[in-house]
């Protein structure tokens, strides 16, 4: 048997920001009409090693491969791989060597499509919370679909704040270190316990977390949700242990307050109300661009 | 990332006899100490090609690599591979692509320990319930174990039955078509939805079953249950999906009436006793003889 072993110069190459969106957001409609397949998640911790590992699944009906995705971090390293199969015959079709790049991207890709579908045409400035890759991709990926005047960024670490200045500006972006209010639209990426105070998002029409991946986790105050337009990737995992799931739990709203983000993507929504997103992120995202990359390399 | 992909033919030069059921002797021993970390399965169906995909993960506390098995079975053919990581880093180690031969070797491994084990010693001869590959290699295990005089084969089509007798007297086993009865070991393989009737086991002293792998089998009749000492490699599943289960719903033996397979193993036990053996498969035992096959290979 010869498996191919696909490595990350090779996958770089292919998979543009245009594959892959065009991948997530056809992913993200097909999860909300029920065309997907994804079972709960795997998950093997090693507390020896600071180290666990994440085991994700994904298919979205008629794509021509499913794959497993294998997402470790161990002592804060990451790794991983995504495996894609034949979904007509089970056979192993090719191995993704992308050191977790098509998760960030994925990732990014479904938060700059949502971000821009709900914040208001006019907004060409953002306010990102949190200085890690995310803080940077969501907003480089939200330029590729709407041009950017200037860029917040706040963060606990000044440091790191200048730093993410610094690569906003690399790619020609005018960032500077300040405070979330007075913006229209907010990107919160952190992996925060407790939430900033409800005052700091203000202004914000539109909000969109990608922080929150497990329970203990809380990036957005509870209270931001009264009222809001709030659209989920994904119903049960968001509920489960998303920033929407907290505010459920804080009896600010009700279990099904949130719409499907796929569902938004598809039919547009009135980017006035004001909105927030929650995403946690999706096995079939991970499918469909790995599908749309397997297809594009051979 | 060099990622070795490593195929049967190498796999099946170190994966003697001797080296799965070491591993898989650990395997069971670990898992009864609660040694091991299993996370449910994942299951993916593809009902328009007749095609199913079983994920299980596995890891036995401080072996060097922890396993991610991919098993399909698409129109009858079975596919799949093990992924192997090091469980101190996180970093994909390799690939088996062992088309599922190590699930299989695992399996004989694991029947042939327990039946050796709860078989009284001066039992030579074997009755083989089914035809597949698992009815010809429990029996060559147990072999490698004890020798055997007599190979009994019941299955329900003829031909099968002679092929798979045909199939034994190669490997120096006289084997013949014959009803169970009258063996005082039977080795039971099939995939049935309904058991034979109770008399075609009564002279059994041990049985042990390896056949019932999900919810809707079952191959041995619930009253044989009632009295027998039950061994099972893992209480929840055979709970769940095993024959063992079975005798429970069917109201036969209390839900805690059976002791772990790792622990007869580890103890010994009176063989004289009327015994039934209950094994769904572990992934734990998975991960134990990938980790023994990479380690030899390197």
């Amino acid at each position: 048997m010869t498996l191919p072993v696909i490595g990350l110069p090779e996958i770089s190459k292919v998979a543009t920001p245009e594959l892959v969106s065009t991948a997530v957001r056809d992913a993200l409609i097909a999860h909300a009409e029920g065309r997907t397949a994804v079972p709960s998640p795997m998950v093997l911790d090693f507390p020896e090693h600071s180290g666990d590992c994440h085991i994700k699944a994904g298919y979205v009906e008629g794509s021509p491969y499913f794959t497993v995705k294998i997402a470790s971090t161990f002592a804060s390293v990451n790794n991983g791989l995504m495996l894609v199969v034949d979904a007509t015959t089970g056979s192993p079709a090719a191995v993704l060597a992308d050191e977790g790049k098509l998760t960030a991207w994925r990732t990014a890709a479904a938060g700059a499509l949502i971000t821009d579908a709900l914040t208001p045409a006019d907004v060409d400035e953002v306010a990102v919370l949190g200085t890690g890759e995310q803080a940077l991709l969501q907003v480089l990926w939200l330029q590729q679909l709407r041009p950017l005047r200037r860029v917040k960024v706040w963060g606990r670490r000044p440091e790191a704040v200048d730093k993410l200045c610094a690569a906003f500006a690399q790619e020609g972006l005018d960032a500077r270190p300040d405070a979330l209010d007075g913006a229209a639209c907010v990107i919160a990426t952190t992996s925060a316990r407790s939430p900033l105070p409800a005052e700091a998002f203000r202004d914000a029409v539109h909000i969109t977390g990608i922080g929150t991946d497990m329970p203990g986790k809380g990036e957005l105050p509870p209270e931001l949700f009264a009222g809001a337009l709030i659209a989920t990737d994904d119903h049960e995992q968001c509920l489960d242990h998303g920033d929407f799931g907290n505010a459920v739990r804080a009896g600010v709203v009700p279990d099904d307050a949130d719409i499907a983000i796929g569902a938004v993507l598809r039919d547009g929504l009135d980017r006035t109300h004001r909105s927030i997103a929650d995403l946690t992120g999706i096995g079939a995202a991970d499918a469909a661009v790995a599908a749309a990359v397997v297809t594009s390399v051979r």
